[in-house]
């Protein structure tokens, strides 16, 4: 739930099928946000199931529709496969009412790749990225700290860092309100010659264009405040984003250990609880797909109800705040600088 | 200090010059090391600062020699440079009395690149790295799960990545005591074709070797105790590792705020400095250079004397299990069944 003022009849198309709890806790979510923002849910799934879940709540003056769906994509596997024998999965029909135009976003608990194919097929790309980026702020010790990109840009090129560079400037400058956010290459030491060979390219190409670029930081300044946009090849931001919500089940149970007896239970549970979750932080909270023509918000797949409607609400301001608009923009300003040049 | 029983006559070469509290600490540790074992200790440095030192104790019963150097490479910088500048150096002189039999192993507080590079030029390489590999276990919370490579080898070859999958094999086996360590590709999926261009090429070779390879694991895997010895880019493992020193700092000023006034300010503060710890295993045991032909054991820079005893037992232990040998029996083994496939 959240506490946002009415918003203005934004179109949702929530994939209703997609994560562990759906459609009990989809549903939920969707009614919530309705109860609360001025916004027009689409609930794309089975008709039915949707129904019987809708049956629970007193929805008579919510905007909520069921859009008709067979079947859904399970994470894993193929999905491009999966999506071509099964073309009516909730996540293909989500994602063809935005392309369409008939709403302005889709919202999806998963699968990952189900959903990255719709958006990428579909939807198309902008900033020569090949497949979307996957960023946002990466610890929750560091909330205000964006990486990019966690998973999806693999055996990067340095301009397909350059795009995630600018991707995740414009996202720091206007969905976490940071003046100007200093830009850095993750690299295995400060100074320029230091690093891989994708590093070292990739910061004489920063260092060529406008961009606040502050140079390379290392492992540790993921939370010291060096630089507000850490850019790496999504193998690495996969292997680090893995490692930690690895790190954070290890060190709640460490500390369960080593706290019991000290505190009462409740509060010792309290603690580990918010250990996994900050070491959990970007999955949990749901972020955009970088470089999507549209509106694309990703969503953690065991999200319960409250989890869901956080990451509406991260689509209603991603909306808002037309970020994809000035995505967009800031990446045609950057290749006409670079045509001047 | 350690409780080991006396071992036979081990020369070990000490750089008293190197780390961050030199020569105090180190000819502190260099006293306990020789109380407490059978070892001839070459105390490697400025001749008066060490007789200095050394005129704090009791030594008339121990064999502790001093050796004397001009100088100390500085931490950071081009070591290679550095040295060939100042060739009587401790680190130099350290490593040149094992080159020429006058002692069994180096021990070094640092500087790392300076250790490696008198490794590299003075006692050789095996294995086909190119540089010495940095391994050992990677995190307190998994003290039996190595990690290889940490920052040395860069840009790898699935090749240098197979070397590395050898020695720590053994380490594993003979310093960790794990019967038939299992080895892994640390990847992002854990499907073979999953990864970047270096991890499925480095699967497809493993594959085709007789060691244990177990597949792909992911970040969360350091944890899980999928396997013993898990190979990586030293970009990857380089980053992981300061990341994971960073983490260790933030969460322990975080559990310092939230445990304030639920426990005891010292129990907090044994909490907070074990955390810190947890998170800096590797460089605070001290570790051998893998693929070196003599042994050169590195500690960290910060060590106290009690650190750096720690690094001598780590020495005699290497020295004791001939690990070199051993590693270097194990990488011709596979050549010999490379050429007889």
């Amino acid at each position: 739930m959240n506490n946002n003022p009415k918003r203005s009849g934004i179109r949702i198309a929530l994939d209703a099928m997609g994560g562990d709890f759906a459609p009990t806790e989809t549903v939920k979510a969707a009614v919530q946000a309705a109860q609360h923002n001025d916004v027009h849910i689409k609930l794309v799934g089975d008709k039915q199931l949707l129904n019987n879940e809708l049956s629970k709540y007193d929805v008579k003056a919510l905007t909520i529709d069921v859009i008709p769906s067979e079947g859904r994509i399970e994470e894993g596997g193929q999905p491009v496969l999966a999506l071509r024998q099964n073309p009516s999965a909730s996540i293909s029909i989500a994602t063809r009412l935005v392309k369409e135009g008939d709403a302005d976003v889709v919202v999806s608990m998963g699968s990952t790749g189900a959903t990255m194919a719709c958006a990428t097929l579909m939807l198309g790309l902008f900033g020569g990225l090949g497949r979307p980026a996957i960023g946002g702020h990466f610890h929750g010790l560091a909330p205000k700290t964006v990486v990019m990109d966690m998973g999806s840009i693999v055996d990067a090129r340095p301009d397909q860092l350059l795009s995630c560079a600018i991707l995740g400037q414009v996202f720091s400058n206007q969905y976490l309100e940071i003046p100007n956010p200093r830009i850095a290459v993750l690299s295995i030491g400060s100074e320029e010659g230091k690093g891989n060979r994708l590093t070292k390219q990739s910061f004489k190409l920063f260092k060529s264009t406008p961009i606040n670029f502050v140079g390379n930081v290392e492992g540790m300044d993921l939370f010291t405040n060096k630089a507000d946009v850490i850019v790496c090849d999504g193998f690495v931001g996969n292997v680090l984003l893995k490692f930690t919500h690895g790190l954070g089940i290890a060190l709640s149970k460490f500390l369960e250990t080593r706290l019991d007896g000290l505190i009462a239970a409740d509060k010792i549970n309290n603690l580990t609880q918010e250990v996994i979750e900050l070491h959990d932080a970007t999955r949990r909270i749901g972020g955009p797909l970088f470089g999507v023509n549209h509106p694309v918000i990703i969503g953690h797949g065991s999200s319960n109800a409250q989890g869901i409607s956080g990451v509406i609400s991260t689509a209603i301001r991603v909306v808002d705040l037309k970020l994809i608009d000035s995505m967009k923009k800031a990446i045609s300003q950057l290749n006409a600088d670079e045509k001047t040049a």
